[in-house]
């Protein structure tokens, strides 16, 4: 039997089709040494009313990020049905294990959900997930909102983002939602690699695909929560799926490029992180954007890591300790 | 055998008492499964010029707190005998293993080095650590600037702070040094359980004992890195150790005070913390400064958090999902 | 500072003396490296009418025994404070920390609660726990009873029991109390080693300490949750709290000994154990109880475990598996 | 090369076409890094007389099931060759890693080995046993019973079990075996999802599959162990292979059915479970099988859960607390 | 995509094509839950001179095998490129996670760096490594010289060797190559289970491949070191790379054979190993070679293990504890 | 109650007064998570012979050194008491916890037992089996063997030693039971740090106390066990207890001395350690005897570890990899 033939593990407990607000679940079994017959338990939010476009909105790809989670589980509670005109579909938490464990992966598989996709319905569990969502999920949505931020090893400046596309009209939907979003930064990604990626399998589908990354270290701030949430009901608004106008922000949005593998600053050393640059600063190429001590003596100095383009400082690395081989920062480039 | 008549099993590599800038350890043996015949290094380092009088600079008490650790490597590694009169003492990461591991605790015995104090000779080796702090380090010590920050669960304005003690010429010179510090912010602390603290210790012994809290959630940023190294030369300079003027701060440092244990909010539940507030800002005893989302269904209420008194957010807890009995945030009053 | 003069960090979220029904915690706080300001939060529900005596109903004290914290939850929420005279002090989970874990210890700092009386105010979190019910709920009691089942690797008959005591009136007490509670069965305890019980300590203090096995394997029964909330209404209304008729068991309890240490099986050998008896079963001295089968190979001989009295099957070792030196089996004898 | 040509790393240190008893090993070599030239033993026997039917025998499917091994490590040594006709082959711990370390998977690769067929020859440990009953063992039999228990975390009545099958004489064959067993209950079992199952193995390669539950809760009773012995030397006797009478039950078997998946109650919410029917009891379609208590906080009202169909209970969730989404129980209903 | 056709996600930091010496790393992208754009840094040296052979010397293909990381770092830092006619490609660690570790495999997937060929570049990290070796850097090399010693569990007379090859021009090289390191004895090797092993992966490109055992138990000593040391350099003068007479060794290598299976004695018994011969030691068929004594209980008779052809122990069970299916020890026999 | 008053809950389960050869088992109740009422089961043997003197003989005092394991297993088991006068008592894996972990020290408490004495009764596992080798086991000997060795991180040239003393005449009846042990090296040990140690006790007493160092790496060699056989015999031979002549050594024994802390030679680094001196060599001041390379890079020089003395090597670090801190080499002086 072929993978597309293995029926979905997942149940879902609610009824995607029927108008009004339902909370459920997608039951996965799990069967494991502390529970024979358990199953993983992802709630879901389903509001409907009519016929109008459908929204996929998901967060804790990344167990760690948690804008997205927050402004999603509040949305789910308090989206009125009424002011709806379609579908929203919201899952404030898809890897569900990750989120409850804190992680960036599952803490059953030790799998990143976001480069699982398409995903196997006989996988492991995140494989089951990545299955569902491309096999279940998808289909039914118009665009997809997938949250992310920095996570406990990483920290962003504030963005919004959608890929370059080789279907020009497909792009230009995307970067109108990015617009539409209207954090304080927008993005134009070229992904170097994206074999595996939710964006890649929505993408590929012909859906709008519309990322985010906002904040990071493993925590979410007023800030970025009042971002998420105004950009969620921004997107909907876009879409016609929300009904009223769409909140503007307090500053036009900044939109900025990664040009090149230029743009990322790697650790080739290990040791203690002194950033000389905070999120947002100026940066001229060859300046030192982060110091890297050596602690194993007092008294050594310290490796200095440098800024090969002109631009800011859109992201870093966030413990204070570094390992060899991580980013320790990204330079972006305004458009 | 009285503890106090047992030496310490502490080794310093170097000599304190010559002049001169000295790179060392402190070696205490450490006995253990994968090394029979190992030991811990915590690296430090002795500057002197003669007879003038002694700092004992120490950061990572507390391992997962940065500022303290990179300006210490930094210092010890620039500071200039020459421009020295007396002795400083450094010791960048005191409880090493937690340094090393990222952690608050000791990974070797979980203990928290700032409740271990006096310490212990035969007792585990942050009670060794200590116990050669208690016996060895502070006797040579006129002041203490003990470095804090928020580690990876809380996160704080940077302040440096000294406590209300008995003795009033001591609380003033003490005083006088959070003035010099020029921090963004100065805190008197009353400290309501100060059993074991290195802070009691030292206060006890007649120190002028002085700390901080400068970020937190694990990492260090340029802006609180740069407060912690004007901050210690301009203690090295107020104390009469380091020649030269102090820095002023770019704007004067605003006194705050915790006045009772109502400045403390604290979550009943757990779930996922959405902040109302960010540091810094400004509250109203009856605002709602976090919410708290129950994370095993969609659709559930948030639990509200308030704050008990008017005053500004000086700390709040870090992590994206909080536990039942966790602090989320901390109000102070300016005074 | 002696132990008895330092403060027990615990502190209690609701008022011991007003009347009426208050369900609140027992704050502990607990650093650590995942929360820095952190608290144990140990549920307790106080139900108080007027001046009558004080009984304190404990289950949890060992973290995998289920009937107590099933009964008591359950009293906790339902005793409605106008069928009371006096006051009901509920503790559902002692050692809540072991509770959540399912673990008979704590997993901070794997002590066995009932090992651990007195207690320390500045021990351990287990021995925190200890402390305060030793200078702070005991001292309000008049009778304690303590639940208790064998947990996930014991199982025993249905029993309630007392200890035989120096001071008769104070036996004769509990023993009356047994005899209320009405299980299956009731036991006359001798205890060898009561060295660190929570009996011992209730009873030093002159307190009326009842406790009871209940099944065990880390589960509960309908059947023996039944036998729990019968008990603990009974023996309220035995003490004059509970207005109402006590509820007769189906059928008189029947009373039981363990004379000595002849009643308990051992196995010297690990191994896939074979019960030849099953609970409540008769056994005759010299008669086979169990087998021990070598699992390394197959073909060889199993050991013979043998009782050493006549009597009946009133506990036994629960997991398939033994090790060296479990006790496999335990005989009583009926009085 | 494909699989299939793929040879078994496993190697059988008997003869399994000799005549009498013998002990030993299938051999699966493992290189870890706690030996580089390891295996994993699996202890097997083969008794054999002549040239009757062949009957594979296993326990330990599942490591924390009993009830089979201990059957099985008995009959293994105690079968007389001469009382035989035919071949016995017995592996009373099929998944030798989990039935040491007393777990439903292996602690090895965390495979499920009931889940794991076809296997593979170059897979992991799990999937390596697989292969080898596929390819090596399944095609000797006529006959296979498979002893499965609750596990650690299910309790069962007992029962013997076949599968519904699209060939009617193969299930003649298996349901005919059941009557033999001779458990107290047999069902009749319509399996939703069996891909990779033993049970699925065997009988698409034609054989009579028989497979039982037995209780469970990791433990075994004298009462369930009986059951086993008399089943397995009846099922002998059925199919000629032993000489001399089947053993009647004491009572007639019960037949069951569980007709869809109304007979699983599954619990949404984590907690504490009070059951409130026990294994047997009598339920109606409507009656609460159990409570879930929340135990974050005293006072909080109970979930019910309740039963879809009428019938008795023939499963439950065993340990005292309950995971969101857990099957708490399971109802049958009699033939 | 064929995984022909993805790309390795491993890149260089050096260029394999210049001339001189070159130390950097292969970079191996590997997001985790501690560094979500972390990386693994292996490092790597080239040596070039000109355009003639190219050798590929690997040490750390097991990470807890220490002659050949001592050898190689040490040639990497000291190879003068003036000596040198072609080029010199050295990774001292391969399996660099395992390295890190002291552990055969890897502590990231568990793989075994010698079963993962040929690898896959959207596989785990270990199977990555394997995928470059496997299109990157066999590709380029003339001859593959791949260090080993028994590692922690196993120790090894110290030997050279190469296999018996299909094709005899291929072997004879090898062969030559085995003589050239001048060990004190070389083997000629007929593997039985080659699947997946850097041996057959260079085999069947047409490679000369000659690896080694040179001691083991997780240690390295002056002596073998020694022969590391010269071994390498007279494989690289035998090839024309380094100018210079080969260093001939103290005495004539002696060649060995392992003839059959008969040559691996091992031990169906866990317990307490007692060696009754050395490293080296002469055996004669039927010699007990090593006795395992049971440790659950004093005075159990051991368990004796005998040779069981003529010959001299090569190899040995390192750890002073057995576990049932380990290879105790291995007899070779003098060509 | 003070600790003398307490007794010990070690339980011996055969008579150590009566004639003849008894196996049995030091029983110590530990109650955990996995077997509630379980024991820890110490293996003894007790030969007894008449009215002579008492000799203790003990192995696995730390759990990964074997060479007193198998020889005092061996000797348990072989001993006969017709060959005996007088008393002789084995506990061949004193420290039985950490002997089947094969770990220092033990895996329940990570306590050092031979830092552990006195010990407390009621301490944790390890401290109870010190305090009753201190009070049971201690007052019963006249002389104490307790053999060691390197265990999995040192590696020593093998020896018998004893300390000296300040009772002339016990510490003269130590040395000749050292010489007659017969070891290739013997060492007259000043302790410079006994605080605890099973020596310190044992002197104390009055007792004849010697030990040894018979090789390491967590292994044993039949060189090694040979040596351990023949001593112990030697030594009961030389107190009169076993009848019959000492057996010679091959070769003399050399008397070694360490006279200072200049002995030992550390590494203040971490990396790969290239031994450059291996056991027995013969060393000068000043000679490198250890490379310790660094292994984030290739290319970098090894830091050089130099003896401070002239002597041979008596001791090395084992493992491949050394942490800062290691202790890297032993040079000894002969006498």
């Amino acid at each position: 039997m072929t993978r597309a033939l293995i029926p979905s593990p997942i149940v879902a407990t609610i009824d995607f089709a029927a108008d009004g607000a339902r909370h459920g679940f997608l039951r996965l079994p799990y069967s494991r040494d502390d529970s024979a017959w358990g199953s993983v338990m992802i709630p879901i939010t389903v509001i409907r009313n009519g016929s109008g476009p459908t929204a996929l909105l998901t967060g804790g790809n990344h167990g760690d990020e948690y804008e997205g989670p927050i402004a999603l589980f509040d949305l789910a509670r308090t989206l009125d049905p009424a002011t709806v005109s379609g579908t929203v579909i919201i899952v404030p938490a898809l890897n569900y294990p990750a989120f409850r464990a804190a992680t960036r992966t599952s803490p059953i598989d030790k799998v990143n959900l976001n480069r699982a996709f398409p995903g196997a319905p006989d996988g492991t569990v995140t494989q089951k997930i990545a299955d569902y969502v491309q096999r279940a999920l998808l289909p039914m949505a118009d665009l997809v909102l997938d949250f992310h931020s920095g996570g406990r090893t990483l920290d962003f400046l504030p963005f919004c983002a959608a890929h370059l596309l080789p279907n020009p009209e497909q792009e230009a939907r995307a970067f109108a939602a990015v617009e539409a979003f209207a954090a304080p930064f927008s993005v134009r990604m070229l992904e170097i690699d994206n074999v595996g990626m939710f964006d890649t399998a929505a993408e590929e589908m012909g859906k709008v695909f519309v990322t985010t990354e906002l904040g990071g270290g493993g925590t979410a701030r007023a800030a970025t929560v009042a971002i998420a949430k105004r950009g969620t009901r921004n997107v909907l608004a876009h879409l016609g799926i929300l009904s009223g106008e769409a909140e503007p922000a307090p500053e036009p949005t900044r939109w900025l490029d990664m040009p090149s593998g230029d743009c990322f600053v790697l650790s080739e050393d290990e040791g203690l992180m002194e950033p000389m640059v905070d999120l947002g600063g100026a940066v001229a190429a060859g300046d030192v954007v982060a110091r890297i001590h050596p602690v194993t003596r007092a008294g050594l100095a310290p490796v200095e890591l440098r800024a090969r383009l002109d631009g800011l400082l859109v992201a870093r690395h966030f413990p204070g300790l570094v390992k060899a081989g991580d980013c320790a920062a990204v330079v972006a480039v305004a458009l």
